[in-house]
């Protein structure tokens, strides 16, 4: 009568109550940011990934910003409040008329592990399908001191032992209780509710849920996760570890679909970055979220990108930001000092430095020289600007916008544009030259005088 | 009789003659940097901050440069010269006359290890209230190879024997002799004057002072500090560990305290760089000396900070410049390919790409669009530039200081303003658009025939 | 009857026949780059450098791009293609023509070992000067798990021992086969063709030359490298493997003859960059192929160089790029947002923000404002743009080429040039500005309107 994790329902309690006073952050813990997204995001989407088809999260008392968090990425989330804090049983069991009799299987997972890989989370389940009631996430800790240690009979975990309480054989045992449980959905209240608060603290622990249920006589399991999945995080070190951590493994999974990264430690992705086949990535980029970079794309050194989309063969920077709403069509450039965003970038078209384009559109083949920048404020409105295919700008340009510059046409050096320019014009802006001979001494003359007055 | 470091008067000696010629450099070696100042100013500083109320510096002959940096950085330092290189004990002795014998203790640390903490120091005086007449600083080799080793008899040390002499039972004592000493004032000069040069370089060694002092039937003491402590500078390569050990040290300290580096290893500090609660670094940042950044600002990913200021909720950059004397008040932004150097920015005051404000000041609310530049320079002086409170200045604009722009003015796109602007007015310096139709396709034919001829 | 390896004629095999399915590229894997040039080229220059007089490069059918690339480094090298894939000799065969029998040496490597030393392949070829007929390069594997096993008798090696066949004992050996060996020119065809293919695969192993020479009685030698000497590229984690080992030893050897790197990890250098003596190079600089720097230079963070020359004390960035054709002469400056192409620099011209300078040269002395533009592009050809010592150019001024500015001259900010202007004249070609009072709150006040109406 064995079934497996993708038949069975399953609630994910995911429990998101804890400060995180070691952050020493006006910002709840699970809010802090790992690879351009939220902790708690990076644990939600492992649990919809592993299948989970329903979500209860655990937020402490008046902390809608965490609820709000968790709604906005899964809208469908039931958010429970743990109104004192009284260890992690007792936050579970607020989230009681979630977790009610009805699933097959219960998942409890922490806001604050964000590395926790979504087959692991299947893995972790699927003995509840073959006899067992509870099922705890171990780990091979390469220093067990400090931790609970998962004392097994043949293939039964018998009890979660304590540093303090371990005996020198057991402290011996480096398979170690990551805390992350699968509970049978049947059993799973009557298991919590039984667990009580005779220690120390007088708090409720989930990890006792082990000791309810071998004194019931019921079957505890155990599934292995490396260590790196049950990395908490309580202070801003363990959170540049995670940092570092889930950086190592979207470098490692551009390289395998055959991006080169000259120099991977120095190049930081957001958890959805998407690179294309021999992509070259230069030392020193940095992918904000929301990013797509097609085939055989260069991103050059000292490089910001965001929310952006980067066609084929494209060539970014160095020194080049692309900001939400950036399109770079195939073969389009954007070069030195180049700050793109909104805007939709022609086949071919050249950005190649100090430039400024924003809420516009740039036709294919058009060339903007350097300094040309498109006025989109006015200080109270964002308006838009459309340039032509083939139209060529002259340096240090303006375009005030709502302005079009119609195909083809060829806009003077210097020039303030504020009117629409048809097809194929010529539209210029600008003084005559005044060239006069000998002033350049009296003048230097005169400004050396005055320094020396000064 | 015994009494604590803290009570008792302190002559630090430190030793800043060496030439360093593995550094291959014509800069004296203590005047090489890490962290944002001199190694010597590491060392002075580490002084100054365990209680050290006198010190003397000795430096080769005709250094002026290093005598000036010490004096720079410790005004009441005397200076003194060691005219020829006869070994670390003859150093010391340049600095007789400072010596005397009125300290309670001497301390001699080197200009060259920039890693020895202040608390060191003190440990490394309190034997000296306690009965010892000389304390060694030693340090637990990883490989100890090389290195002479400290030989104990219960609590004090009865010589420090080098490698070459050691029995291959002593050659397994970790405990290493870190060079650093302290010893008691009343003896010192007496000990000093005793050690020989009977040694194959005929030079005289800071660390047969040990053996003077057993011979005299005096104590010698031991404590230990962390290996990176007693790191000496001798190649570029050396000088980078120390800077890496340096970098690891502040950042820990920045993140200890509140603040969230994305990447740690990518972000460079100065010694004395100061972060708020909860500000955000993102990675690839550098801060020269002199930078304090508040609360709740975030300093993007390309940004090089300097003699800055920083206030709350300000964001800087990505690829954003502030040189010494930028000082930007809450609530506001340089952005991307921005500079500003000594110029004051109000609250919620934007720059946000492509500009450069120096020696002026923006009030608050003022939005400088892309391409604004203070033209602070002629070409003999420097004049400032006054940006009134919610001034809009528009793209590509030019500020010809001496400059004043009133509150609530707007500068028209493109303008180039010499003259002052009452508050309110509109300002403009342009030529009116002329379109041509048609003509860009005349003027493109006939460059292209032109290149063609070409 | 000895002779050293510089008396001896050579012939270097380079097998460059190998696809690279594991790189998942449309690029063969020898054509990746690393520090700046293909991996083929980085093992032809060790090749040429340990004064191979020959070469013979072997690549796959139709691979007409790696072809190219080892003419375009080698010219007088010889390229046969392998027609099908049997294997390593089978490969080596496919140079039958060029071995024929009159080189003293011929040395097989691969393309892509680009790690391999000179010096290393001089000790390969140097036992075949006393007696040895085939020499094997060896090394010493951390893990030689995978490795076939070098096992020797005395002195001469006697077979190469697979995983798969080997003994507990033969397991227990470290020193591994690196692939790469020398054969005497002499016998090489001869023992070449005697290999079999009775294996699995069905294909012509070269490792199988040494139980060949064995069994014909003659000496094979072994010859020991550090294991990075060997890695090859197979995929792009190995390819940035072998970029960081290149990159190390660059930055080491740039410290030790003496720059300071500030952040050693964080610089990336080509092949070829050559930086001179108290040379500072802060956090995060990347240098493209083709860069000198001079004594006493600073390089800012955030600098990105290719094909450039950097003179004596010549401060470049932050935020600088310098382009290929940039000469930068002494005492002269690139600030930050400075572009710099195909233009000489004089002695102490200062560009010091927001600058292109593309096809030009300036004087020395020179200062151009921000905002300075060469407009050296007309969307067809490319002019270039003189400017004379001692020129002043103010901010945001487009200098139109061709177009020359004679010594001494000053030039309006925000000037359009566009004619020739005679040494010592003042220029200027601007719009005269126009204040109009309390019209910004009228203005301000529709503006706002319009965006309440939008």
């Amino acid at each position: 009568m064995s079934s497996s994790a993708a038949d069975r329902s399953c609630l994910t309690v995911v429990l998101a109550a804890g400060e995180g006073t070691r952050m020493r952050s006006d910002l709840p813990k699970v809010l802090h940011r790992a690879a351009g997204r939220t902790l708690i995001a990076h644990v939600l989407a492992a649990a919809n990934e592993a299948g989970s088809g329903a979500l209860a999260v655990v937020v402490g008392p008046g902390r809608e910003d965490v609820a709000d968090e968790a709604r906005r990425f899964a809208p469908e989330a039931k958010v429970f409040v743990q109104g004192e804090r009284r260890g992690t049983a007792h936050a579970v069991l607020a989230a009681r008329e979630a977790i009610g009799t009805e699933f097959d299987d219960v998942l409890v997972v922490y806001g604050d592990t964000p590395l926790v890989r979504p087959e692991t989370l299947k893995r972790l389940r699927a003995p509840l399908g073959h006899g067992a009631s509870v099922v705890v996430l171990g780990f091979e800790a390469r220093d067990p001191t400090g931790y609970g240690r998962l004392i097994s009979r043949g293939d039964n975990v018998v009890a979660i032992r304590e540093e303090k309480d371990a005996s020198d054989e057991e402290r011996a045992i480096r398979l170690s209780n990551g805390g992350l449980m699968a509970i049978s959905g049947a059993m799973a209240l009557e298991l919590l509710e039984k667990i009580g608060d005779r220690n120390a603290k007088g708090e409720f622990y989930l990890t006792d849920v082990v000791e309810v249920a071998v004194m019931s006589g019921l079957a505890v399991a155990v599934e292995a996760a490396p260590e790196d999945e049950v990395q908490g995080v309580n202070t801003r070190a363990q959170l540049a570890e995670v940092e570092a951590a889930l950086q190592r493994r979207l470098r490692a999974a551009a390289m395998e679909a055959g991006a080169t990264l000259v120099a991977p430690e120095t190049v930081f992705f957001s958890h959805d970055t998407r690179l294309g086949r021999d992509v070259i990535v230069e030392p020193n980029v940095f992918f904000g979220p929301g990013v797509t970079v097609a085939d055989r794309a260069v991103i050059h050194a000292f490089s910001h990108l965001e929310g952006a989309s980067v066609g084929e063969g494209v060539s970014i920077g160095p020194f080049a930001r692309l900001r939400p709403g950036a399109k770079m069509a195939a073969g389009s450039k954007a070069g030195n000092f180049v700050e793109v965003k909104n805007a939709e970038i022609g086949e071919g078209a050249k950005l190649n430095h100090l430039t400024y384009v924003g809420d516009a559109s740039v036709g294919a083949r058009a060339n903007l020289g350097a300094g040309t920048v498109t006025c989109n404020y006015d200080g109270y409105s964002k308006h838009r600007t459309t340039i032509g295919a083939d139209v060529f700008v002259g340096v240090n340009s303006a375009l005030v916008a709502p302005v079009t510059i119609g195909e083809g046409s060829y806009v003077a050096t210097g020039s303030v544009l504020t009117e629409d320019v048809p097809a194929d014009s010529l539209a210029l802006a600008r003084a005559r030259q005044v060239t006069k001979p000998g002033r350049a001494a009296q003048l230097k003359a005169r400004l050396k005088a005055k320094k020396e007055r000064a």
